[in-house]
């Protein structure tokens, strides 16, 4: 193994640079200001977890966990999501608080990647969980809550797509009886969105022909508030009925809340967490291939914690988020350079406070004479210095004397 | 080893419930607000970093860094500090950028410590650097605006001390010359501030008397400028006195940035990290043991990531801080509880939304009826329901009419 070159990062690793945080810390302050609006409270919880306990409950496969020995030979993990962290504190530190809970979060997490596939090893979510509420106004809260969050992040052009786990378990479960593998081989296909291969599959597989056809018919099972209707006239049996009364009831919670134009209802989505147990959704947002946003319930995910309790929730991807947001126009922000020599620094300097402590963004510089460069700028209502603009020019030189001029 | 249960976190690690989040945030808020008023434009970089780069380039004791294998066999650390991830920066994707360059960060850091110590193994720092630029007055800007963070960030009682490591180097080196193990035995008792170990060290080495008292004498060396005045007394070579000089010249000017107040020039300060190569502070608030910031000037660090320039900076100990912070008074806020059933759910989650948009705190709830607690709350001014404080309620039920009643 050759020895990295001192100026590398690990692979998979990102830096962000003053421009990059300024809009990763946006998407943050709104959207975290827009969940606390919704009445849910930010928490924060360590990097490192045990690996037997969040590790295990975590949805995330063993081979992509970060892991690492404490002193005492504990294995820990870096955390890979935060639905299983909060679960652990909702079941410790808030056992005695009552439902529901309202919890959100801005968080790191992490994922060990093939480093082939150029892909972040580390990256952010702001999240909502809504625990002890197993209503279908709870999942509506939680996906209109995701769409006031996207828009408060600036993300203008998006869709979500709702689903429900227990549809299509019941009705591949009713189509397949005790054929689980070829239900997981469906179902596999349907969470990589590869319609062509679910085709396939469904021809390879020895079926009736209304069964073949009511499986295929799933695939159309795309749209608004109809979609519901439509579904319950396949044959479903108890699970699937009950999954998609719930969807409807959802679906005209946000129609209530006024969000119903950015939802779809898409009966063939599966969400890509194990955990999930009931609602599944994905938000894409225009020009992306990859969710912005993803989220569901998970009813059973407490109850390791030994506080059994129905849950929801969901995380936007913030770093996608992030790629989606235009350059942020830094140029119209006011900043004073000011330029003293030996003579003029104590005044210079007070200056410089006084300055900023009425809010202003002021830079000093000592410099033993103005620069050509400097001199004009006094006459321009911006200009640049080592690589940064600034608005405004005060100078506290001898030669000059303390005049203090300014470019404005 | 026995498995940890389910709700058990890692020892040293440590969750933060809303109460606690909230004046973290405030924290983190107000001191980059005040740096950016500086000039300081803030970076993230990620949490893990090369081994053999960044993890040997800080200053942390091997056995106390974080370290685990990628997927190439490679040891990864986690942070140790963020000095030497933003020396790695400036030396690669801004290594085109002018000096001097401004960087702040806010950002979590990790030291594997024995457990029984009961200290947290992942802590958060909030601090800025000051690449390029080796002048007193560099020193001075960083050490002002350690003082305007701490205040902004709500520290009222502190003391920064400042020293130079100059000094201690020049003057034992002329005491002791060639005994270089009797020199860190007096400087380890120094930097664990061991006045009277430090005094039965000096008693043990032979010296001539004049040179044991001069060497005693240095602990009296803490005041205000008169200090460097008399330090230059002393027989002193080169290396001390422009350290001393260089001292003198940073108190002149936080007296022009009217903070010397808070400032306390202390001879006998050892900065505890290995870099630094100057002057050396580190900030005692009122009550509290350890230091609340720290910070000084390292000049070699970034020659070794192959772009040699002098630096300096400081980290204040967010997590401390947080510690000196009283409870905030979250009494005060607005918070709005609506109480819907199935007839008012429409026009109940529509009003939700529309004071949202207003920027009022709304949490919404499904009842079938108003609970007695509830009715005596729509005549106080404030009611608990579920554990949170409220301040308005509104009534959307089939029984009590769409009345939207309010408690003010």
């Amino acid at each position: 193994m050759s020895k990295p070159k001192m100026f590398e990062k690990p692979t998979g690793a990102k830096d962000y640079l003053p421009e990059a945080v300024r809009k990763l810390r946006h998407i943050e302050r709104e959207a975290l200001a827009c969940m606390r609006g919704w009445g849910y409270e930010q928490i924060i919880t360590p990097t490192m977890e045990y690996y037997d306990t969040v590790g295990a409950a975590s949805s995330t496969s063993d081979h992509k966990l970060y892991k690492l020995l404490n002193n005492r030979g504990t294995t820990l993990v870096l955390r890979s999501d935060m639905t299983s962290p909060i679960a652990r504190v909702v079941s410790s530190l808030l056992k005695e608080s009552e439902f529901p809970l309202r919890l959100s979060y801005h968080s790191n997490v992490f994922r060990s990647i093939e480093e082939e596939a150029g892909r972040e090893v580390e990256f952010f979510q702001t999240g909502v969980e809504l625990v002890g509420d197993s209503s279908a106004e709870a999942d509506a809260e939680v996906v209109a809550l995701a769409i006031a969050s996207l828009k408060a992040a600036g993300v203008e052009r998006f869709k979500i797509a709702i689903g429900h786990v227990g549809f299509l378990n019941g009705l591949l479960g009713e189509a397949l009886p005790n054929r689980t593998e070829e239900q997981e081989l469906l179902k596999s296909c349907l969470l990589g969105r590869d319609y062509v291969g679910y085709r396939d599959q469904l021809r390879k597989l020895s079926l009736e022909e209304p069964v073949r056809s009511e499986l295929e018919g799933i695939l159309r099972l795309r749209g608004g508030g109809e979609i519901c209707d439509q579904a319950l006239q396949l044959s479903l049996d108890e699970t699937a009925r009950e999954s998609i009364s719930h969807l409807c009831e959802i679906w005209d919670a946000l129609k209530a809340y006024g969000v119903s134009e950015h939802v779809l209802i898409d009966l063939t989505m599966i969400g890509d967490f194990s955990y999930y147990t009931g609602m599944t959704f994905e938000g894409y947002a225009a020009d992306l291939g990859f969710p912005v946003v993803s989220g569901g319930r998970y009813d059973n995910l407490l109850a390791q914690f030994g506080r059994p309790a129905g849950a929801t929730g969901f995380a936007l991807k913030t770093t996608r988020v992030l790629e989606l947001l235009g350059a942020e126009n830094d140029n119209e922000e006011e900043r004073t350079l000011i330029v003293y020599d030996s003579t003029g620094r104590d005044e210079a300097l007070a200056e410089a406070q006084r300055l900023r402590g009425e809010g202003a963004l002021v830079v000093t510089v000592r410099e033993d004479s103005l620069s050509n460069e400097l001199q004009e700028a006094a006459h321009s209502d911006h200009f640049e210095y080592k690589g940064l603009r600034y608005t405004n020019l005060l100078v506290y030189l001898a030669g000059q004397g303390t005049n203090g001029g300014s470019a404005t």
